[in-house]
């Protein structure tokens, strides 16, 4: 694929797949490939390992290695086809190798996690992610943008630096700040991707918006398929038919500033029999009441998957 | 020293120290080690290496495990001695295996970075502290905590788990709120840093703090001493004097949501002959107008100091 295709690539569902653990904490691989594989089979055609629904950063870095190995693995089981956008992060350096890793494995694209770097200047935000990009100068790099403060003049920036610089992952809940990003550097320029799922997806679809993320789409790909279609429709009321039948678990995963993101995604895919719902610190599993909730959520959304 | 001492050592400045480059951006360890000395020389009794003034987030993991030795080095150097409080972080399985290499070099504490993942939740945060502190059973563990969720009955829980929990860097501009959780937890059962500088110090001081972060003390530590000793005792006049004094060169750090934390202090340090100005993205150097201001604010802080 080249960068055109890549980016066009971009314009859909990105699924942020978990990462499943035994009981003991380990990671289970060979589960992992396999709800890789379903997911694809279920017509998801973007998945980002190694994102924060896969517990990112509660990996260490063979197994952030093995993910990205394991999920071309579970991508190419599948009868259908997906492009790879490979989380990396952290340093300079060790972000740029993670890049090199993710071209190995046949990855296209990769996501660039916002540096956790806690101070971030605009020049150095441009400079961390241009060492990245230059790494791998045929793949595309999607950046994850959570911080309020990156203006819309030093994404153009980076822009005009990286002819790669395909998409961005854009994450900060206020529409109005990205439909007037979204004009600044140009709607043709970059895949726009709504980075704060389902919940945002249709209000920022509005400001420009061509896709958005998921960890939904662990459960079941068909819904949040479906909001693409109608928002690509242009048909708002159904997306928000869909929104509303949505938003009560991702309200669940909202809770206590996120705190639930994980563990609710994977108590429903426990509930489903699809993993185990082992989480590793700093978050926690669910507390029974929350499964409860999980169990009444899960009658209305996926009726026909629970057994 | 056991943790009785330990405790007792932390109440004082905790310096961070920065971690210098050169103009091509690679580590410059000798001077490292010869800025370590001297601060040690000048009176810092605690010294924090792989902290967030140092760069922490833009060093891989060989420079992390040489600025850990490198710092023991230093500290061997001098004619006074420090306690090393070793910054620790990422996922719990490499931040313990950090804290294990902090012991080998003779450090008596680890000071965890708040975990990086973006999901956190209490049971959580506890078992990811928890996890490192069983790890260096006769060590210091000091959470640096970042989070206004983290609550005082979840410190008090990790506290009464953790008998090698002896400190606290409390870095959430909030005194009303630390003073609260001082007196959930009690103001004896840990050595309380507040987390946040010399600007914050003084208000802290009043909820309980026994003493603070610092950064300038790379430049000079003696402002800083001086404010710790006002503090002590109780003489807040004094205190404010000195936070004045101090105050316009934070204030210059925290512009643009701390862009300049790191880089205005390796300006002044140029500009001191100390060391180069080099930093690394995702943070860039100061632009000329702000160098400036620099050299003007120098010549207040610090007279005596610069050529």
């Amino acid at each position: 694929m080249n960068l055109q295709e890549i980016r066009a690539a971009l314009r859909t569902v990105c699924a942020i797949p978990i990462t499943p653990f035994r009981q003991d904490g380990s990671v289970d691989f060979a589960l992992f490939r396999q709800l890789i594989t379903r997911m694809v089979d279920g017509g998801i055609r973007v998945v980002t390992p190694n994102g924060n629904t896969s517990e990112f950063y509660s990996l260490n870095s063979i197994e952030h290695r093995r993910q990205l190995e394991d999920t071309s693995v579970g991508v190419a089981a599948s009868r259908n086809q997906a492009l790879i956008l490979a989380g990396v992060g952290f340093d300079t350096q060790t972000a740029s190798e993670m890049a090199d890793m993710a071209q190995v494995i046949g990855a296209q694209a990769v996501m660039v996690h916002q540096p956790v770097h806690p101070y971030r200047s605009d020049d150095g935000w441009i400079a961390y992610h241009q060492a990245i990009a230059e790494t791998i100068p045929t793949m595309g790099i999607v950046p994850y943008v959570r911080d309020p403060l990156i203006s819309g003049a030093t994404i153009k920036r980076l822009a005009e630096l990286c002819p790669n610089f395909v998409g961005i992952k854009y994450a900060v809940p206020n529409p109005p700040l990205f439909a007037k990003i979204v004009r600044e550097v140009g709607v043709d320029r970059l895949a726009w991707i709504c980075g704060i799922a389902e919940s945002w997806a249709p209000f920022f679809w509005v400001g420009g918006a061509q896709g958005f993320t998921s960890g939904l789409v662990n459960l079941t790909p068909h819904l949040s398929l479906e909001m693409q279609m109608a928002l690509e429709a242009g048909n708002y009321p159904r997306a928000m038919e869909l929104w509303a039948q949505i938003k009560p678990f991702e309200d669940l995963r909202a809770r206590r500033d996120n705190a639930n993101n994980v563990s609710a995604v994977k108590e429903a895919m426990a509930q489903m029999g699809l993993c185990e719902r082992t989480v590793r610190p700093p978050i926690s599993e669910l507390a029974a009441d929350e499964r409860t909730e999980v169990s009444q959520i899960l009658k209305l959304l996926v009726s026909e998957l629970v057994s």
